[in-house]
This record gives structure tokens, C-alpha cells and sequence, in this order.
């Protein structure tokens, strides 16, 4: 059974039972009926779905070359420029649903797991089991499209004991053991968006450097999110309410964040990727150039986002009593993002190059400064909907007092010129979803942070650009220098 | 009985029984139970409390001229710098308890309406009832310390009707009718914040032109707040919890903010103040120099607003393991924004000059660029927390979290260096709350257009600049032209 | 004779004699030896020699289908994207040697010329002579490689004198008289760049709406620079001596900026291109899409200058004693400057398309953006290089300097740690006159107005964005409305 | 002789024959007929001259305590706020003749000189002589109303060759040696601003710490400008021509930035006023409190030059022919920076404190915040000069032009309704200076690195910032912590 439609997708999801903790309790129950998810899951059951729909099935799967049948685009190793292009309108696709808000659909980590196996072989040196268990796990989730998670990163201060602490007090993350069955993990990991409406999850943390030839603190693996040992905890939810009207975007788009603790986990052996060799690791996540594959689907994202706001803005422009002028100097900046994303979409395809994989890499000049510019505009572009919006956005009714007593003052007193109160307070609604509310507030810290500290992020672009002594030249050259 | 305590407050609050709806239904019960207004009147009881305790009644209180008993300084006519100095020491004093983050505690309408009384006389030309009318219902609130909100604006729109339309069909607030007994209201208007746990409401919309002599469409009262066809809808309430671990800021300064529907509301003939002419309503506005007295509190606010933002940047500066030295750069600004604030307050009073009326009004220079400034530079303020935060932001456990089965990992793992977890949560959460929260969205936006548009305060600004024509000079004659 | 060298283009220029005042007085003698023009010739005439230069020449020309001779690139008619791409190769070329301070290099009227002529027809049915005039003169200039400069801009008030005073009065640009051997002009128009180094002078004002059937403010027509009744009143020059280490900007690239008075100006029948319609005025602006068609080469210019920043920045850097992570996030946005432009100069090809004429014209979307975008990011990098550069740009010594008694001493305290003294001067003079001098000030004035006043330029963007409503219903359907 | 008038200062000026090379080559001659020099020197004559006036002489000077004659009030050792308002009176009157472009009028050092006086006696346990020189030489300057220039900075890595580089070869500055009859200094100095036109030079560069008992790279003296062995070597002027219709700032306050050569300097023994000591030396700056007494005359020159900004805007204002709501919300931007200024200026002097020397210092919070603001907002103010001027700025006629053939043109063609041309013109003219020329390079970078590197500083704010622990404390109690 290779693509799921969203009703396998949901039935998958609850039977798994993750150990979750919500507000100091454990989430019990379907998690398809559960407030905080429920919305979320439905959206992505519709993203599931979507693929195998008639008009969308050629543009969202391609033949699986294990089984022959249809898989997710986002799963390809792309091997020419149309493999770039077609998992591009594949991504877009399901970003025109998501509008943008979900930073980790499916796809991303479709995408990143598919470069990782492509470079598989970069690990052959060290251990050529982790090279096939990384491959074989590939095939796995694409052949039953998996729903994947993630957690990367470590709280503050917690890799450190590694080097500070004895191996036994050490809070870093750790391999307790190793053997012939697997290895037993203990560690916290952060930031594990949507883990707990995903089916599996995949937990590569940034070696840290010790003096042992077998390094503890240094691993890789992926398991089912149900996994004994492995707990979910919950930040509070920022679903207001399940009505769409009220709450357009929570209600949907909530992408839950979690702190994964790990408590003796047991990874079977086949699902280990790496172990031990900070060197490994690091050749593995250089050589998969994760960065720049997993950008080709961010880049739509942030498009199909921009959208978004763009539309919101027009909206809102119309019902505006401002001077016309400067709210179109406004928009404009909306367009000149646009433009500038949709271009660096374009080069990041047309000047695609091939690895040693053979596999196609976006361009790395095009998808490092999407990644730099886009986190630093997009409090511009919630900046450009809070001055559209105006005071009105400091008190909106609810759909619920369009049906009180006071309905026909509301409709009388709140439509704008021809337009209906109804319609004025909706998008007065999905004004402050977008521009103030929590939901928004997250949205912003998550995109200024979604590929880590800003300046980290501008310091890859710095450290990554390249031509820089040629340019040096140009200008000594020219001084006669 | 002059000026309240925190219990005969809220005994006043839950005797009145407004009109109130939450999210379509009518409020029912006491105000001080339900989950909306609960933390918001144990804030404001605190601070009537804070005015009659030992160590700050000799500075919030003076004695009044009407009953030689305490009354609140914020209720003074300043006729002296010391006056405006000492109102400023009370107005600090609220402030440092609500941190800035009450737009409308009392003092606010309190020094706004002394403006007004004691420019009551501007109206002995047009009807010298309204003006002992303003001058009674002052000393009527001063003798009782009521608790006052009120509404000036009306949506979008509705203004025009009163030109456009037939008087019976226009949405304008308009009023119906005018006779010895008082006058019938109906209409609309915006914005009344903290209306719902006030006692009695101002009503004073910009007057609108129409040719009628007697103009319906122009008028101002104060009413109780439970008067009998007044109806106070609420935006929903960003209260998510009564936690204070979790929800510092929300649970204690969550303003309500309502639309105000008068539906043939009957004001009581000693409670009207303007009806008719725009003339008179519109000099009572001008000779008031409501602007400048009132921003005389609104700088005071400020200030402990920037306060609170400095000190939780540097407690969050504490815990990141960024570069201190950019770190400091960041929380430079704030201080520099603290620093002019100070210096606007202390221009404010120092520069303070006598108008007809004896009263003593802050510098306009002084105030009206507060008034431009503060709001432009409020969301850097907010980006700098965000920034300071980072992505610990966008996972933060809960209160019950640490009581839960693994309360003992979290304090594990979540703790940075010597700080404990809780601690390390404690400011995460209040940074939350305080930059990315609907709460703080909300006071984004209040901010932003607490005077109005931002564009016209500016313009305020630019028409009110004193010394225009000497500068113009003085340039033109260095090019002797 | 086609393609020009540098001796004949030098040569040409010094047989014209246009009327030139500068400083009040007439320019006599060789342009060539004019200290405010030298400079200037001698960097166009090495552009001239470029195109001939073995390495270059199939780059930069392409057989006239006139004379099967080799014609300059930036005169196609571009019929595929690949002309396109070549029309670019070439345009970069010559920005590569000028580093992309020339805004007016010749291209760039060649191309606006090639768009004029490819869309003559729309002449037709007003007069077919005026478009058989301009596609003649179009092939006069390819084929002579005429270095063109235009006026296109009348001064302030002025056109509205067209329709306020009578025609005898006006001071609105206007014919006296068109009859069978030509017309004759007078009239003012601003900011001729570079026009008197250049052969010959297109006028092509915007028209004026006047009553009259035949509308004598509506024309265009181009004559030799040395016409009779045309005069060139200069700025100063912002030439501050020859010496190229000590300004080696201004010492090449100071294009100087005129105003053009024409009086009673005689312009022969065959160089009329527009007389009398403002209709046709507008339409062959409109038809010809100029705008799109020169800002393929402007995109490209603006690459070379952002390419010149960078590397100055580089080198600054290695100079700075500041913690190089603040330098390199400065250095980082004209990163994401420079590939920002070259994502948009790729759009541009890629996705243009041909017009009714048969010609292909770059992306509008991402011409349009870059005309926005660039003019308000420039500044930011003139700000970077005084960064960088610090107060070491307030006190830079002369070439002279460097010969004088002090020369030890200057050598011995301006070295940084390896670099010698000579060197750390060059750099300093480089960035002060690309960040401070006059000559940067008129390059940030000149990029900010390039194509109009900013506010104009973003409307042309906002009304020219394709799919609005599109993004709008987007919204509205997302929201059910 | 106590206060100079304009003539005695340009006698003293003539008199002196420092040595100075400007663009290679010594300066001969009077300094007052030179070019670069003769317009500041006007200048800088008017300033004295002013102070004997009769309408001004009151406010600008006070009795000597050693002569009892008048002498220049910003020499006084201030005792009360009245003292630091009459001198800011005082220096108010001198900015509001330069309009504050020059950033070394003489009251800036004769502030800074009283301050180092006023502090002397920190020098006692060190060497008695020395602080006797400083007192001292402190009455010599304001009983001779001496100009004062200085030099405080080493170009980069010079400092470090003290440590580095064995005595003889180090190219630190240093004292070759100390005896009874004075000392004997090499070196060299960075940005002796208006040095040349200055009677005499204070020099005190930053200690270097080094192990010797006696540091030899730690000094401070005053000598004469033409000391032997002393060499000023000059920045190219930015004088761009001395018609004041031209160049209204160049030709009058074009301050020349110097590199101060020492090559063994023979210092007298009275002239030294620190020597061996890097303690000392860092002990004087502290107690002098140098900063915050400055800042007192730069806030004043701030507000000086803001307010010429101001008027320069609006006359532009009335030329420009675009949107005036625009054009406002511009202009009061420079209207809140205005009175920021002036807030900061008052906070200055109300909020001032007497030291241990029983001189009253200004306010630390706002000078250090003042000189933190003003350097960042500063080339906003320029940015909207440029954008009023427009795109007029890049093509402005000169005098001579209104007076050649062409005038009449000039005067049709470029009034605007009812401002002549010549008037329009000089205005542009203006604005150009303000805004784009070298002059106004020059004038954003010395305002950006005035008080050194901006992150310096910032950090030198954030450092002096006072309550940091109470704000903590404030949020910390707050959160129950």
C-alpha cells in the first residue's frame, strides 16, 4: 500500500497510542477527537487525501521503483531538473492547501529523509549496516508513506554535560548501550513540531565532540512514535475554538510543539543510523546537503504564505477608509516578497546542480538567502496587516453574537459600505488570527527561528557564499592593487 | 465616603448588573467570578486598595475642597507644577502596580474629566446647564471615586449615515429625542475598554456637521453603566488560565474591550453635557487640552511599561547563550526608549503652562511626541523579547507540567546553568505572554492606535509644532532670500 | 562603418561642438581635454574598444541584417530568450567595466530605442511617416552605433503652463510650427545625463492633454547634439582630480547631468517621431514596453554595482579591528542583495514573453520589482561601506601625500598588521567616495530617481501586479464567504 | 586680555605658522587667505566676535575669578544648575551661529579643558606638578581665550607595537624622554579636527598598559600648533568654492580633519600634564567625567543642527509637488527628533549632580542616551532632506549661471508658481549640501563616530545604565521568583 488517502492516514494515527502529556496529563482517547489535534489532523488527512485525488494523482506521485506503484512526489531522488520541478509542484500543491502554515506537512520530512538516504553510502566507511538500515528505512516510510517527525536540538546547556559531566550524571543525550539488538537512549530533544499527529519520528541531534573512540553522545535513529520510553510534552494549544469562522487558521493549522523526552528508549538495530563517530554524523548531514533539499519545499511555502497575506491584505485594503495611496505602498512590499521568493524559487531550480549521488541539488546561493530573507521579512508582512486592520482589530465579535439578541445591531452597525458585517468581521477575524493573535505570535518566532538563530542562519550564507575572492580581486584589480 | 477601597469596589461592581454579552449569551452572575473579569477586578481592587494604605495615601490622595476628605490626586485641577508633579507621583504609583499594562485604570478618565470640568464654562455661551451639568457630574465622581470608562468613536461608516441618510433610517448615534426630562440615544460605539467592570460610562463622539440648527447628531452624557438599553459586547478574552505561573500577565491586566449598542437609551437631563452644536462640542475638546492632561498618565504608563520590558530583558539576557555583546546592543534600545520617556514626562511638567481656565497643562511639544513616539517604538520593544527569548518561545511547558510524572525530567533537563527549570519556564512564559501571545498582540495594536490613527496623531503633531515659521526664517535668511 | 572603436567614438565627440555652459560659461576646445569630461570619454571609449576586442566581440555584436556587419548587441530586436541571454551577456559586459556606475552607458537608449522602433507600427494610423521616421532613425543609430542620450522630463510646473497660459506665454516645451521641412521647439527639460558626451539627443516628453486637435505640447524627435538652439547648462562636476588613487570613482565614471534648453530648435521632417496626438505619444510608450526592456539591462548594471560593493566590503573588513561576526552580518545583506538581483535578472529571462511585435520582453513581475526593490536597498549598502569603513574614512590622505616629506611617516602609522599603508589608503579613498563624496550622493539620489519618484514607481508596481484578484478570492473562498 | 574678538583671534591665527601639508606640500602663507581655511576662519572670528557684543556679552561670559574680566562662559567650573544653564546658554548662542555643523567650535574643548581642571587634583598623589600644570594651564587658556584643539586616538595597531615591538622600533607613541626641562614625544594622531586653525593642542591619547614601572606610551601635554617637530597633515578640502550662493555650508563651516605628526616634540615641563602613569591617566578621564560635561555643549549643538534640518525641510516642503500628508509624516519625524533633543537637554541640567570636586555634572542617563540617539537618527534626517529635494538635487545650476547667457532661461523655466528660480535654486543647493555632497558625507560620518565606534558606544550606555538590579529585581518579584 504505497499513498494513504486521510482516512488510512487517521486511522494510523489513532491506533498509534503516544505517550503524550497535555497541561501534566496523559492524552487519552482518539487523538482525531482531541481539541488540540483534531483540526490538525483533518487537515492533513486532506493533504493525504489530495494526492490521491483524479485531477491531483499525476502531479503529487510518481512510480515507485521498488513496487511500481504510486508514491509521494516528495520522496523522489531527483536525478534531473523536471524531478526538481515536478516535486515542486508537488510541494506547492499542498502548501496551497496549508496556505503555508504548516512548517513541518509531511513533505518536509519526506524530503530530508529522502537526501539523507541518497547519501547513505557517505557512511559505508564507518559502518555499512548504518548505510543500509538508512537506506532500507527510506524505502520503508516512501512504500507506506510514513507520516515523520523530527527533533534535532537539545535544550541549552544539556550537550554540554557531556564534556563537563561523568557519562553517568551527564544530561546530554546518550547511548546507555549498544549491542547486537540496538541501543537504549536516554536524552531530551526539543521542538518536535507535530510529533504527536505523526507516526514516526526521526532523532539526529549534532554529535558532540569527546575524547572516547566510541562516541555516546553521537547517534541517529528513527522509531514509532509510540515507541516505550519516548513522552511527548505538550506546550498549551492555541486552538481558540473549533469554529472556522472565529478561528480560521488555529482551528486548522496548529501545529502542536513538544519537548520529546527519551527514558531508556530501545532502538531496534535496523533502525540505527548512526552511532558512535561525530565524524559520521557530520558527513552524513554535509554530504546529504539536507539543507538545501529541504528549502526547495520552504521556498513554496513561504510562497503559497505570501500569498496568503497578500490576498488578506487586498482584502482588508477594500474595506479600509485610509488614503488608498499609502495603503498600496503598504501592499507593495507584500508584492516585492512575492516576486523576489517566486525568483529565488526559479534559480534555485534552473541552476539545480548534481552531487556525487547523482542526486539534482537546488542552488544553494538561491536556497541560503530565501532562508536568511524570509525570516526577517515576514514580521513586516504581520507589521503591514496590523496597519491595515487598524483598531478594529482590538474588538471583533464572535460568531456566536451574530446569533444573539444583538444581531441586527451588528449587521447594522459593523457592515462597511457594501459590504456585510458578516464578511467585515470575518476577515476582521483572520486579521487578528494572522497578525495578533497566539497562533500568529507563534507563526512569527517560528519562521525567524525555523532553521535556527538568526545569526547562525546568516553566518551558513556567509560562510557558504561563494566567488567571494574573485570579488575581492575585482576591486584590488581595479585599485591597481 | 470619598475615595474607595479595593472590598466597596467590588461590592459596587457586582451590585451593577450590566447588559453584557460574552461570545453571544448574556453574562449572568457576579463579575468578579467569572473567569473573563476576575483577575482584571482583584487588579483594579488593588489598586484602590493601594490609595488608602498607610505609606502611599499621603501621596495618591489630596483633600477635597468639596468635603475636606481624601479624594484621588489623579482627580486634582493641577493649578501648580507641584500639582501636575504630585498627580504624577500618583499616576506612577498605579502604574508600577499594573506595570504599564491597564490602557484604562481609573486615573486615566479621572484626569480626562477634570480636564473637561474645568473647561466646563466654554459651554456658558451655548446652554449654562450643561455646563454645571459637567461640573456637578465631576464632583459627583470625585466625591465617590466612581470608576469610569467611556466611548468617543463609532465604527466605520455609521458617521456618514447621519449625511447620507434619512434621520429615521441613519445608523449614525443620533438623538431621538430631547425634552425636559433628558434625551433618547441610540447608536453605536467602538472600543469601550474596561467598560464592563466600570460604574458609570462617558459617551462623547466627534460631532458630526449637518445643517440642522439643533443637531441631532451631536451630543455627550455619562451614565451608569447598568442604564436600561445599554448593551456592552466583548471581544473574546485572552484570558487563557488563572494560573499566574502561566499566565503572568493575562490573568491579572487582561482589559476587556467591548462595542457599546445604546438602543433608546434614556439620559437623565443632569447627566447631558453637550447636545446640538457642534461648535460646543468641539471647543469644549480644544479649551480642554484633554490631550495634553491626559497624556500626562499615559507617559507615566510608558514608563513603567519600559521599565518591565527592561527588566525581563535582562533576566532573559541572563539565561541565552548568545553573544553577550549583541545581547547588549538589543537591550541598549530599551534603554534608550526608557531614557527619552523620562525626559518627554519631566519637558511634560517643567515646561507646564497656565491656560485660561487656571489650569496647569503639561507641555503639548512634550506630550504629542510621546504620543507619536511611544506607539512607532512599542513593537521593537516586543521584537527584542522575541529575540532575547528565541526559540525556547515556542515550546513552553505549563505549571502542571512540573506536578506531572515527569516533573522530574523537566527540572533536568530545562534548567540553564544555575537557574533552575522553574525559574528558566517562569521567564519563558512571561516572555511569551509579554511578545507573542493574543494578549500581547493586543497590546500591539492598542498601543499603536491608543490616540487614533497613527497617521493622524501625526499629523496632530505636525499641526500643533509651535515655531514653525521662526525655523522656516531662519533658514532662509541664512540664505539671505 | 558599424560597431564604433574608442578613437572614433573620441573622435566624433570632439568634432561636435554643443553648446555647453558650465559655471556660467561656454565649454570651448576638445570635450576630450575638459577636465569634468576626460575622465568620462576615456572610460566610453574603452567601452567602444571592448566590443571590437577579440575575446569580446561575438559576445557583445551580432550581423546588422542590414549590412552584415557587425552591429552592437544591445540593438537587437530580441526574438527568442536566447537573444535575450546574448542582449545580457553583452549588457553585463560593459557593466563589468564600469562596475555598474554609469547609468547611462549607451545600451541602455540603444534598447530603448530598439523597443521604440520594434513597436513603430502603432505610429501607423496616426502618421506612417513618423513611423517610418523612427524605424529609420533606429537603423541609422545601430548602424553608426550613435551613443544617444535623451530628455524626457520637463521642470517642475512647467507642463501645467500648457494649459494655465496662453501659447504665446507658456513655458510648457511646444512647437511653434510644423510644415513640410520640419518643426521648430523650444522648451526646458531636466537631468539629460550624460549628454554631452553623447552624439545625439532623443526628446520625448511625457504629452500634455490640451484641447486642441493638433496638440502642440506633444512631440518627440531626436537631432545631433551640437543642434542649433540646443544648449546644455551643467551641474558642477564632481571630478575632484585626476588622480586615480586618490579618487578613483569620479576620476571614470562622473556622468555629468544637464538641463536642455531648447530655443526655436530646427528638427528636421525625417527626425519627427510624434507630433500633435497625445494618443500616440501613449501608446507607443505603453507598446513598446521601454521600461521592461531597459531594466533587463538596469538589472544587470545593478548586479555589477552590488558585485563592486561586496568586494569593497571584503576588503574593508580585513582591515576592520571589529569583531568580524557584526562585520559579517553587515556584509551578509549585500549578499542577499546581490542574489536577490540575480534571481530576478533570471526570472526576467525565463520567463518572458513575446509581444504583438514579434519581440521578446523580459518578466514584467520581476522588472518591476527590481525598479522597486533596488533604488531602496541602495542606500543600505552606501551605509554598510560606512560602517565598515568607520572614522578611518573622516581623515584619508592624498597620493601626494605619499610623496611628500611625510611620506615615511605615513607609511610607517597607516599600515594595518600586513597591509602596507599605500594599500589601506586606497581602500579608504574607494570607500569614501562610495559612501560619502558627492559623487555618492548623486549616485544615491540618481538610483533612488532613476525611474521616478519612488511613490510612483511602487503605484506602477502595485497596478501592474498580475493575479490580484485571483490572491483575493483565494482568501475569500478559504473564509466561505 | 580676556575674551578675544574676531580679529585679535585671526591675528593670533596668522601669527602661528604651524606646519601643514595639504595634498603634499607645506601650507605658506596666512591661513586666512588659504581656500580650505579662510571661510572656517571667518567663521570661527564671528564666534568671538559674538561674545563682546553687546546684546550677547552678558549671556556669554562671566567674570574671571583670577582677573575679574569677562571671560568665555563655557571655561566655568559650574556650581549650581544656574551655572550649567548659563553655559548652555552660551553655547546654545555659538551653535545657533554655525547651526551646529561644526562639531569643534572652541566651547567644546574649553568645556572638556574645565572638566580635566576641575579634576586636577586626582593628579596629586601621582605628581603634584602635574596637576599644578593642568590647573594651571587651564587659567592660561581662559585668560587668553586660547582655541584649543586635540587629539586623542592612535591609528589602528599602533597601540598594540607597544607591546609588541621592542621600544626603539615600536611605532606606539611614546616619550623618548623625561628630564627636568620637559619631555621629547613621537608619534601620531588621528583626527585633530579643526587643529589647524587652532592656537594650540592637547594630546592624550588612551593609556597602553605595559610593564615598565615608568610607561613611556602613557602621556598627556599641551603645546603650541606650531611647535617644532609637530606636523598636521590635511584631509582634502570639501570646500567646494567660496560663493556662499554655491556652497552656503562648505564655504563657511568645512572643519579640516588633520593626522597630527609627532617626531621628537620637545614638550616643556609645565605643558605635561600626565607622564608614567596609565592609573592616572585613566583616573582623570573617569573623575573628570569628560563625557558627561561635553555632552552638555553637543546636545546643545544637536538641537542647533536639528533645527536647521527642520527649517531646511519645510521650505523644501513648499517647493515639492507631491502629496503634503506624505510630506508631513517625513518632516515630523525630524519635529520628534527636535524634541527628544530638547527633553534630554533639560533632563541634562534639572537632573544634574554635584561631584566630589563640587562641580556640578550633567546628567549621565541622558547625555550618554543623547549621544546614542543622535549619531543613529542623524542620516535619517538626511534621508528625508533627500527625499523632499528629490530629484532636483541631481541637477542644480550655480550662481554664475543665473549671470550668463542663458539666465533669463534659468529664471523662466525653473521657478516653481510663485518662487523665483533663484530662490528654488538655492534652496536645492542647500539641500545638496546638507544631504550629498562631501560635505554632508563627511557630516554623517564625524556625527556617527563623534564619541567613537557606535558599539563602544552603546556599550558605554548599557554599562553606565543605573538600576539595572532594582528593574530585574522588579520583574523577578513580579514572577514570584
Amino acid at each position: 500500500m504505497p499513498i494513504k488517502n486521510g482516512e488510512q492516514f487517521l486511522r494510523s494515527i489513532n491506533r498509534l497510542k503516544p505517550s503524550v502529556i497535555y497541561k501534566g496529563e496523559y492524552v487519552t482517547g482518539n487523538l482525531s477527537e482531541h481539541f488540540a489535534f483534531s483540526g490538525l489532523l483533518s487537515m492533513q488527512a486532506s493533504l493525504y487525501d489530495m494526492q490521491g485525488e483524479e485531477n491531483y494523482m499525476d502531479k503529487m506521485t510518481y512510480l515507485s521503483p521498488h513496487s511500481s506503484e504510486p508514491v509521494g512526489l516528495s520522496f523522489i531522488f531527483p536525478k534531473t531538473k523536471n524531478d526538481l520541478r515536478r516535486r515542486r509542484t508537488m510541494t506547492s500543491l499542498w502548501a496551497s492547501r496549508h496556505h503555508g502554515f504548516l512548517g513541518r506537512a509531511p513533505d518536509y520530512m519526506n524530503i530530508a529523509l529522502a537526501a539523507y538516504a541518497s547519501a547513505a553510502d557517505v557512511l559505508q566507511p564507518f559502518n555499512p549496516e548504518f548505510a543500509d538500515n538508512l537506506k532500507n528505512y527510506y524505502v520503508y516510510c516512501r512504500e507506506h508513506d510514513i507520516s515523520l517527525s523530527h527533533a534535532f536540538v537539545q535544550p541549552a546547556g544539556t550537550r554540554l554535560s557531556a564534556v563537563t559531566d561523568s557519562f553517568e550524571d551527564s544530561i546530554a543525550a546518550k547511548v546507555h548501550e549498544f549491542n547486537s539488538d540496538g541501543m537504549i537512549v536516554s536524552g531530551a530533544f526539543l521542538l518536535a513540531t507535530r510529533a504527536v499527529t505523526s507516526e514516526e519520528i526521526l532523532i539526529y541531534p549534532p554529535p558532540v565532540l569527546t575524547l572516547e573512540e566510541e562516541n555516546p553522545f553521537t547517534f541517529a535513529f528513527a522509531i514509532p512514535i509510540d515507541s516505550p520510553g519516548l513522552t511527548l510534552v505538550c506546550r498549551e494549544s492555541y486552538v481558540q475554538g473549533d469554529s472556522a469562522y472565529d478561528f480560521p487558521l488555529s482551528s486548522q493549522f496548529e501545529e502542536m510543539d513538544t519537548l520529546v523526552l527519551c527514558d531508556h528508549v530501545k532502538v531496534p538495530r535496523d533502525r540505527i543510523f548512526l552511532y558512535g563517530s561525530a565524524q559520521a554524523a557530520n558527513e552524513l548531514a554535509y554530504e546529504s546537503q539536507f539543507h538545501a533539499q529541504v528549502s526547495h519545499q520552504t521556498i513554496s511555502r513561504y510562497i503559497a504564505k505570501t500569498e496568503f497575506f497578500l490576498g488578506t491584505a487586498e482584502n482588508l485594503a477594500r474595506l479600509a477608509d485610509a488614503d488608498s495611496d499609502i495603503l498600496n505602498q503598504h501592499i507593495s512590499d507584500i508584492i516585492v516578497i512575492l516576486e523576489i521568493l517566486k525568483s529565488l524559487l526559479l534559480k534555485a531550480e534552473v541552476k539545480a546542480k548534481k552531487n556525487r549521488w547523482g542526486v539534482i541539488v537546488p542552488d544553494k546561493g538561491a536556497t541560503l538567502v530565501a532562508n536568511t530573507y524570509f525570516p526577517k521579512i515576514y514580521p513586516r508582512m504581520v507589521e503591514i496587516i496590523q496597519h491595515l486592520a487598524s483598531s478594529r482589530l482590538v474588538m471583533i465579535p464572535s460568531e456566536k453574537d451574530f446569533e444573539s439578541e444583538v444581531s441586527l445591531d451588528l449587521k447594522k452597525y459593523l457592515q462597511i459600505s457594501d459590504t456585510e458585517a458578516h464578511k467585515v468581521i470575518a476577515l476582521n477575524r483572520l486579521a487578528w488570527e494572522l497578525s495578533a493573535s497566539s497562533f500568529a505570535g507563534r507563526q512569527v518566532q517560528y519562521e525567524r527561528f525555523f532553521f535556527g538563530n538568526p545569526q547562525h542562519v546568516t553566518n551558513r550564507l556567509y560562510q557558504g557564499f561563494i566567488g567571494r575572492e574573485k570579488l575581492i580581486k575585482n576591486v584590488t584589480r581595479f585599485l591597481n592593487l
